[in-house]
């Protein structure tokens, strides 16, 4: 910390709460910003603020959105016949930029586990079973990350759909198990979405 | 990219200007703020506004300051008779983490490299003239980074020094040669502070 400058200080301190920044990380930051780059770091300033107040998520598929549709939901381009069902945006946006899947999705935003308190209406299943009652989707990709709660949160999706006369289908294996899908490599999540497999 | 939320994209985009975040990594906090932490990261807009609109430097040493004079400069138990002579905000935050040292500073924001523009004028070498034709200063620690053009400056300062009756000390061996104060270890930074010798 430079004792000179309270406003400093506070600025390290805020720029902790991003993740892998410790404290050493931080000042350089700070100070980088200050001695070369004020103008981008206004723009960063503002950039947060907009965001941290104005994204809420989308009524349709919780993506995260700043409208009440988000722009994935309203393409006319996306295949309306499959709909990929993942844990979070981070897990969407992992598989838009690793695969060509051109279809629709629906976020969970979280996986079944009663005891943190998070059962089928936190993760928006009646919404999920309203999309599926549309009578649009045809197949259903199951996406959840391959953990104990995620391969839970996996069989209850399946079932949903098999009770809606919708096809449920899996990420092949290659995904590691244990892992996070945020973490995978794109080549690795490429071949797994590609090779996904039906679920019997 | 989210293809959802140009709110999102932009706030990635802007995260790019913090030094040593790429892409992913600027993805990876994006996500984390809006998922789990908006109101830190609300903090952070704000402490980011604050410091890039309101700090300046202080009128007496050049450090960052949003006072016109910094608190290290106001302070009343600071030795009055040692001056240490930085290149950089960061060089003087290293200095002040890794020693004891309890005297004043001045920050040249600088080098002299003629070729860049950076002459005797632009490291505020008539301020710091000024300073030590104030009569309490009896040492002047250069701190200048042991660069080619760190080595120069410290040259010049020493002639300044001596000019006004001032012993000028440079930090000891130890600091790595071509190397960037800001990088040295807090260990080896501290023994080559304590070990300064006298410039003959
Ligand atoms: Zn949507
Ligand atoms: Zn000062």
């Amino acid at each position: 910390m430079s004792a000179s400058s309270p406003l400093l200080n506070e600025l390290i301190e805020a720029l902790r709460c991003l993740p892998g920044v410790g404290g050493k990380s931080a000042q350089r930051m700070a100070f980088h910003l200050l001695e070369r780059d004020r103008q981008r770091g206004l723009r960063l300033a503002r950039a947060l603020e907009q965001a941290m107040q104005r994204i809420g998520n989308c009524t349709r598929c919780r993506n995260f959105s700043e409208e009440p549709v988000c722009a994935l939901c309203a393409s006319a381009s996306r295949d309306r016949h499959v709909l990929c069902v993942v844990e979070s945006p981070t897990d969407l946006a992992a598989i838009e930029q690793a695969t060509g899947y051109r279809g629709q999705y629906f976020v969970l935003l979280g996986r079944l586990s009663p005891l943190d308190g998070m059962g089928p209406q936190e993760l928006g299943l009646d919404l999920l079973a309203q999309r599926l009652g549309e009578g649009e989707i045809e197949e259903m990709i199951i996406a959840t990350n391959p953990t104990v709660e995620g391969e839970a949160t996996a069989h209850y999706l399946a079932q949903l759909a098999r009770a809606g006369g919708i096809r449920p289908t899996r990420l092949a294996h290659g995904v590691p198990l244990g892992g996070e899908l945020e973490y995978v490599d794109r080549g690795t999540l490429a071949h797994a979405f590609g090779s996904r497999q039906a679920l019997d």
